[in-house]
């Protein structure tokens, strides 16, 4: 008994101790909360635009942050005093609309704690805008003579990441893979500028793969290969078309027409997550950027057959604020 | 009925005849939906961020543009391409956070017909901030070789107001009053580089008046008189401060009184509320802007009772989403 009480207080002060002890070395169990399931750029009533939450032992990790990502994560109970890093997969603005709202309430909160913010190239430039635009609202503060200015930037860091990065969210390594979501000419100035970014998230007790948005992709496969969770992109290019169709009657043709071959080959189908899944062996798929405005019923009976037609595995099509 | 006929005719061709026809002469109806009803910045699960949108029968006009506003919209059923203006009342992020999305999503389904962004003094830094951040999204485009760049700021225009200003919305004509929310000095460098407005709508069937945020304040009654609906923030403050305390428990103390000063000098209490409304002799109280984290049953009747003892007309406490 004497030993016991020794035994743990030693645990207190020194953390783990060499010899392994269940309760100790099993590690901090992860959380990936889909705040966001639908893919934009056309807001919907039901789903909300691509974010979700990483919640590991060490803090919260923001990946994706579609418009209204703030409020999204107090619907799933993360204060923004845990975030610590946002991770965004590309920049379009269906993946990055709430990051004004993710600054903004931070700095009207007086959270100034450090938060990094990874992204593909040109992720500087987006943050450095939105610290430009915060700039007036900082200097009014809450309208008290005298306040002490605060700098929207302070904590704010910008890491950009190319192809093959690695990096560390507290205990997990974190390695990026450019997709196939662009298809800029290969070694093209918009190539060398742009990315369009997957993300492997090693964490210790199980490996999540990302894929943000992407076609069909080598390099994404090769990242996926035996993911615990592939959390995958697809896309329902019929009712999307239609869709489109609706809300823009009057879109160019040219534009009409460039929007068909993205769609068809930026995004991956049914059929494409399906194989991708298999080949990369991934232990379970959760599909979110759900493309057609009211996927439930009998459409996503035919997502789970058009998948499972090449994967074996189980299948889940994401809700908002589904907690995996 | 061949006099009928002509009159008909005549009606189409001309419009609104010399004499009264009740069919013709009645204005369009307007309707004013809270898209959020909760004040912040603490983003909180069950009301949105300050968010509405003013729909008259020749557009959309959206006052106030919360975290996820395009989301809210699109709950409210209005496409972002009947956007014809935004209506910013202050700078505070609450009140702001959503204007990326707005702007970015407006982009991203090309839409790039004229949308103004009215507001006060640094509106233009603001907006300026977002569409640089928009830039590199915008030169990527959806990653088509050779799609056509089309800048971020086309068709959008920035028109700051200033304490008395006025201007058109469509058949509207909306007039600003410099109101409380702020207590720099009479005349000093901050006085004059920021103001918080609240708003009059003269609509051809009614006047809606908006107070953004303020505290007492004889321009924003003086602005609010006779309105057919008085759309009024409110504050809890105890509630408020009990549950800052709790969400920041290592607010420095120097920010803490800062904080609570602000709360009891640039907002409305239920008592402030109902005396305003009633020398403004207002026909009928929208209260919007809550404070408390979850303000329903007892506490929604202790603000009915708060505001009816000095307010005799009809008081509704707004939900996200009510129309009015």
């Amino acid at each position: 008994m004497r030993f016991l009480r020794y035994f743990a207080a030693m645990l207190l002060a020194f953390g783990s101790p060499i010899c392994p002890v269940h309760a100790q070395t099993q590690p901090a169990a992860s959380h990936w909360i889909t705040l966001g399931t639908q893919g934009g750029p056309i807001p919907v009533p039901k789903r909300s635009q691509p974010a979700n939450v990483l919640l590991t032992g060490d803090g919260a990790y923001l990946v994706d942050a579609g418009d209204g990502a703030a409020e999204q994560l107090a619907k799933a109970g993360v204060p923004l005093a845990q975030l610590k890093a946002v991770v965004i997969s590309h920049l379009h603005f269906d993946h990055t609309a709430g990051l004004l709202g993710i600054l903004g309430l931070r700095y009207q909160t007086n959270i100034y704690t450090p938060l990094t913010i990874y992204g593909p190239p040109g992720t500087k430039q987006l943050v450095d805008g939105l610290l430009a635009a915060m700039l007036p609202t900082a200097k009014s503060g809450y309208g008290m003579p005298g306040s002490p200015y605060v700098d929207p930037g302070q904590g704010i860091e910008v890491v950009e990441l190319r192809d093959g990065a690695n990096f560390r969210l507290g205990a997990a390594r974190v390695v990026a893979a450019k997709n196939t979501h662009y298809s800029f000419a290969p070694g093209s100035d918009d190539d060398r500028a742009f990315e369009s970014l997957s993300y492997r998230f090693e964490l210790p007790d199980r490996v999540i793969v990302y894929s943000g948005d992407t076609g069909p992709s080598d390099k994404f496969q090769a990242i996926a290969r035996d993911a615990d969770l592939l959390v995958v992109e697809m896309i329902d290019v019929e009712r999307t078309l239609q869709e489109i169709r609706r809300t823009s009657p009057n879109l160019p043709e040219p534009a009409a027409k460039a929007l068909e071959t993205h769609l068809r080959t930026h995004h991956l189908t049914g059929e494409d997550v399906g194989k991708l899944a298999g080949l990369a062996h991934a232990k379970a798929v959760v599909v979110t950027h759900l493309s057609a405005p009211e996927a439930t019923g009998d459409v996503l009976v035919e997502y789970l057959r058009q998948i499972g037609a090449h994967y074996p595995g189980p299948v889940v099509i994401a809700r908002d604020l589904e907690e995996f």
